[in-house]
């Protein structure tokens, strides 16, 4: 499938348009933000082991029966993906409190919830991703029950396989964010699932392994997205 | 029964031990606060307004089978409730955007919400009283899920009654924010109903008669408090 011009630019990719409509390609750059932007950065190496490691989850996931939107893995930093409607609704799933949740309720980092929390906030970085819940959805009419109903379903059944999954390479999924698309009809798993997106705790240490190495200006934050991939596709 | 020690101070209202362990009287202040108490000042007349209005409302809604925990009116600022365990979950049902909803969604104040929304908020003055979801109340172990269907179904009902009835009143319900609490097992609502905790507009003028005018510094604030009086009850 040919690269035809650049759709869009992200915070942390860029997505291009194919000769099939129905696909596109997203390539991963090393630029990195938090706080909705406010704080910028590089981090050496990062469009490719997010590339990797979302192609990796999004493959794994598919072999339990979830659909994503992943096709084909192109090259380190680009893959060819199914071209979706984005639900401007982020799920985050919550095993563990840290970061907002903790801040906003005075949760103290690392207490294991004693339910999972799954939250929404309003894909809208103007208004700085918002906190909503199922009735703002209807209220902007972002998506229809059903969809919600299917988008929770999905969510809970990602956090009960990654989480095993990771379990085995003694890494902690403290929390993640998901985005969902809507693709002839169906609603996919769309969007990256990488050490940007998730809170990866090594289970002996609890050393972070994720984005808030680089958000709490910690060091090692290239070593810890390299040791992701390591633990991840050490083998491949 | 006898009005014995204090109990508690808030914003609004006094609260006061009777010789029955099963019973409150709360007194009503003419305190205003807003914004998380940051805006202070006095609205001449409101604890009285509030006190009425709460009570007619309250029994108005026992009428249409809403178990609330109104007794008796002792005075013109004080009634004798049923001492409750109060579920620290604030209820917000709006009909209308207007105020936070407006400010955080980009929704222009005065638009009629697609559907109903109903919003948690943790009643927590150190933090604020953020938002929170259900999935929120269980991993804090604010409620359990039965108890939140109850509240749930309760805030949707008297939402109904309470738009139907100030309809007559030339009064639009734009939202409100209720308490529950726990009297012996059961859940029965709580606190106040009162132009300090819903938006009042005028049905023709759209005019405010609510505590808007006291956040939002309009003239007549403390006429705002006797026309809702006035509507409500000016034939008792
Ligand atoms: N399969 C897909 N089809 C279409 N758009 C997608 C797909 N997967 C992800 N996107 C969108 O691509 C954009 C680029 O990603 P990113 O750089 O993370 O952007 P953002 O700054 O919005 O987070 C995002 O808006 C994301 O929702
Ligand atoms: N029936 C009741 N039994 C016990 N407490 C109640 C009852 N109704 C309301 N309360 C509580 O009384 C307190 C006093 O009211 P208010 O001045 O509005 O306080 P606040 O500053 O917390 O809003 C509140 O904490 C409220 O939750
Ligand atoms: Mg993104
Ligand atoms: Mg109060």
């Amino acid at each position: 499938m040919k690269k035809l011009e650049q759709l869009y630019e992200g915070k942390a990719k860029k997505v291009y348009a194919t000769d099939d409509p129905d696909y596109v390609i997203v390539e991963y750059k090393d630029d990195a933000t938090a706080f909705n932007g406010v704080k910028r950065g590089t981090i050496v190496g990062k469009g490719v082991v997010n590339n990797k490691v979302s192609n990796h989850l999004f493959k794994m996931l598919e072999g339990h029966g979830i659909p994503t939107h992943f096709v084909e893995e192109l090259s380190d930093r680009e893959t060819l993906v199914k071209k979706v409607d984005i639900v401007p609704v982020e799920v985050i799933v919550r095993n563990i409190a840290a970061g907002s949740i903790s801040q906003r309720l005075g949760i103290p980092e690392g207490t294991v919830l004693k339910h999972t929390v799954l939250e929404y906030s309003y894909k809208n970085d103007e208004l700085g991703d918002p906190m909503i819940n199922a009735y703002h959805v209807y209220a902007m009419g972002l998506a229809t029950p059903e969809e919600m109903k299917t988008i929770d379903d999905m969510a809970f059944k990602v956090n009960d396989i990654l989480s095993d999954y990771l379990k085995d390479m003694n890494i902690r999924l403290v929390d993640f964010k998901l985005e969902f698309g809507r693709f002839h009809g169906q609603i996919i798993l769309a969007d990256e699932i990488s050490p940007d997106t998730c809170r990866f705790w090594d289970m002996t240490t609890n050393e972070k392994l994720d984005k808030d190495r680089f958000r709490r200006d910690l060091d090692h934050v290239e070593e810890a997205y390299q040791e992701i991939l390591r633990r991840l596709m050490g083998g491949e």
